[in-house]
């Protein structure tokens, strides 16, 4: 039971909730909440840390059974301290840290029938959580980002995922127009969305291959684009300029598998 | 020039800010950042109220012209003052306060070839602001909005919304059930987004009608489902167990319009 704010396991969680740099050297990421902490032992991942509160434990002894067992190393805290290393309002008193996934994804795996997403510099963690989410449900086999996309480990990606971020196969790529260019040679259909002299999605007759989406604001980069074997559009008839990143990625993804 | 923490506009402001009863109370909402302001009073709106800092009217001079002569009152603070009224991590020193829009939308103007949207007890100011930018950018021609939703005047849904609160006709009804049973009566073609014992959205063809869509948890009431002439679903094939609420509605709101 640790009760000092200064305990350095208490640091150490702080810090790998705060800092992506932090979570790359130590490898490890962490995980808040019932939900989300079964939800990744499920998936076959072992924490290497279970933190909680004892009033968790009593409130949800079947889930706190479950974690505990599946993990490393078992701390009780006070709400006080679990305070300090929360990032949610209402905290529930679960608390996971895990090691990093082993997530690779090379593109001579990418099957030509597959669904696969593409992102290019998503900065939003609440966008790129509901992008693996959805990217989930509607049975995409992965997705590749760009290394300037915003930490997949963040602690409002993991949570914003509902999971996702567990059981999704991904690749983190230096150079995202080099990786598609690559899939592209080699027959796989690759699709940048953009505005820009771009076919209206309902024209094509999509299925499976890369849909390549990119930054809230500037959209997907010149290299990227010409990367890509078609450019695609979603036709908007309002009068708003644009759509949120993550509606935009629902709806193409939507168009690949529907 | 206002420096003052106890100014009482100052003060009536952070409660505009804060309180969706006192919204209410006041008939007033209020918009932050360049963007917003300068939208709301593109779409028709005058402020009754515009506030900025001095480095604001320098930096974006245009549009501070703009929304500057459209205002019944302008007052220039200091950052700190700026800093007590603003929402946001970097305040750009725009701040409008708008009266209420007179927005009705009656049963009996919905037509029957347009596409709207209804919400039942969307909680999420982000996702409502999402879902609204997503109805205006595809063409809808309006939302009805159960009374239980989160306010559409916070300052999450009207900055998330990129301005279509101020343009995208809706109606707030405590009755929505009831409503949109007026509705299907009428002929108008009513879908409720629902898992259960629904049709996969793709096998029907549908062109214009209502689609509702309930609560991020539990979805919709058993009475707005029953209103309804149609259940559709979007057919999930991953693991996870659900959409994202605002990604959801992108895809079903799609489907009625692509």
């Amino acid at each position: 039971m640790i009760t000092s704010r200064d305990n350095e396991t208490v640091k150490l969680c702080a810090k790998l909730v705060k800092s992506a740099a932090f979570r790359r050297e130590r490898s490890q990421f962490t995980a808040e909440g019932v939900r989300i902490c079964t939800d990744g032992v499920r998936s076959g991942y072992s924490p290497s840390l279970f933190i909680y509160t004892s009033s968790a434990c009593e409130k949800y002894a079947e889930e706190f059974a479950f974690v505990a067992e599946n993990s490393d190393r078992c701390i009780e805290v006070s709400n006080e301290i679990f305070g300090r290393i929360s990032d949610t309002k209402s905290p529930q008193g679960f608390f996971c840290v895990f090691n990093m996934l082993d997530k690779q994804e090379n593109p001579y795996r990418i099957n030509k029938e597959g669904s696969f997403l593409a992102c290019e510099r998503v900065q939003d963690p609440s966008n790129l959580g509901t992008i693996l989410r959805t990217a989930e449900a509607l049975g995409f086999e992965g997705v590749i980002l760009s290394d300037d996309c915003c930490d997949i480990y963040s602690p409002k990606v993991v949570r914003g995922s509902m999971g996702a971020v567990f059981r999704l196969p991904c690749c983190i790529t230096e150079d995202l127009p080099a990786y598609i260019s690559e899939l592209s040679e080699n027959g796989v259909e690759t699709y940048a969305s953009t505005p820009r002299n771009a076919t209206d999605i309902t024209s094509l007759d999509i299925c499976g291959g890369v849909m390549l989406i990119g930054n809230e604001g500037s959209g997907l980069t010149d290299g990227a684009i010409e990367a890509c074997r078609h450019k695609v559009m979603i036709p908007m008839r309002g009068r708003a300029e644009s759509l949120n990143a993550s509606a935009a990625a629902a709806m193409l993804m939507w168009e690949m598998v529907r």
